[in-house]
């Protein structure tokens, strides 16, 4: 530790751009955020080129995993309804009830999310059809493909989770072609941002059955108002954007922030090294 | 295939008693039922010891086990709230939220569902104790014990998962003794039979919070009448027993059958044998 003026770097432990030095101090080569998504920081200017800038992706990645395959797990195992219902609806339930197991699932942007996802899916026999940038094969997936072959991949699947980073080409990836492609058994998990996902035409396929379901810890806009008809659709369940336990934030971050700073002292590159001509 | 009166055994391919012949002719040597849970063919007098009695157990267990896990983690992501609420409450439910991650997960009667279950809460970095009628390792725990120690092992669990047959030994195993042990941080989920608890005292335990929450796909009494105060509860989600998805039964049963024919051919025990002695 070391007073801001003579530090090398700088680990800021807030998710708030509030009371960020600005300027920053000359001799603060590198930044750790908290966050791993860092388009706000982005937007406000705040990361610049002539500094490393580093993003949390990755410290959050097994806890968020784990909210996406409960969430898929939820919708599939009829959990909204039964949540919602006063009485033993068996034969209505039953019917509708559907086994992860056998299941393809498309992980939408397949970074550590999604590669935390994978273990997780595979222990209950589902299998993993990734999309990421590069179409570089992820490792466990049964294929791996760049978004150019999204709806084919998406027609292929059973069910989405959307796992990527929010960009400007991510903005409204999943929109209503996607979503007939999905076809009316499959369902979409988000756990990413709400912007990857085009919000009227989530609610049209939602309303028209296009879509089985959808969960949703990440909403457009956000935090979504008391008067959204998503609120009200039987087939939609919704987290306020908690993937991410508060009680294992502080742990996480403190973990994944010591870990970079060993490797920046090796002279190593950090875990969540921002690339600003890809910004994220 | 052959005729009843030319068989030397019987498949009978329903869950109801309905029908059943009745006196079998004295040619049957074996019967394979289609139920796990075989207590109303003890019950009715039906299973006796000069044939063999094969029950379904195991037929079904990925199944139920994929459901008991899905249980687990919606009380510990607060599904049960976020599907009941109609706005963005994100300060509370984030409190409340828990990862399955790090949690030691108490089976009690840990057979095949259990066995099933170990891999999938082991891809979330769980750990399960096993309760068991032997004591005799459960391949994955991290400890097997018998009953007798029901206590201690509740009391070093986070969460418990009911997974037992349903005999005169295991009626109300739990009750408010066991909730008292598990702890107000602690989730119940039962996807064996209802009257392996004890009604009122998980009632109870709910409502004062002894507990912090119950995953029930069977209750006692079965069906749940509308009027139970546990379809108001909030920290209760209760499934109308329904973890064997419906469209999944036929081609487990015949699955499990067939193999059980193929053992009984080569003069191998089958598995689910009926172990008369111990009704189960």
């Amino acid at each position: 530790m070391a007073p801001l003026a003579e530090a090398d770097g700088l680990v800021w432990n807030a998710g708030s751009q509030d009371g960020f030095p600005d300027p920053l101090p000359e001799n603060i080569q590198w930044v750790q955020l908290k966050s791993a998504g860092i388009q706000p920081w982005i937007t406000s200017g705040h990361v610049e080129p002539s500094r490393t800038w580093i993003s949390a992706v990755g410290a959050y990645s097994q806890d968020v995993a784990e909210h996406a395959v409960g969430l898929l797990l939820a919708l599939l195992r009829q959990f909204p309804h039964c949540a919602r219902s006063n009485s033993w609806q068996k034969t209505q339930i039953w019917d509708a009830m559907r086994s992860l197991r056998g299941r393809q699932v498309a992980i939408i942007g397949c970074g550590s999310i999604g590669r935390a996802m994978i273990p997780m899916l595979d222990a209950f026999g589902a299998q993993v059809l990734a999309i990421n940038r590069s179409g570089r094969p992820v490792t466990g997936a049964v294929q791996t493909q760049t978004s150019e072959h999204l709806n084919e991949v998406l027609t292929a699947a059973d069910d989405m989770v959307v796992a990527g980073a929010s960009t400007d080409q991510t903005r409204y990836l999943i929109g209503a072609e996607q979503f007939r492609a999905l076809g009316a058994q499959g369902n979409i998990v988000n756990i990413a941002r709400g912007d990857l996902v085009d919000p009227e035409a989530l609610e049209q396929a939602l309303t028209d059955k296009v879509i089985a379901a959808a969960g949703l810890d990440v909403t457009e806009p956000e935090p979504l108002p008391d008067d959204h008809p998503l609120w009200h659709l039987p087939n939609v369940l919704i987290t306020p954007h908690v993937a991410n336990p508060q009680q294992n934030m502080e742990p996480n971050f403190a973990a994944f922030a010591a870990a970079n700073i060993q490797r920046i002292t090796r002279g190593e590159a950090p875990q969540g090294l921002i690339d600003l001509t890809r910004k994220y």
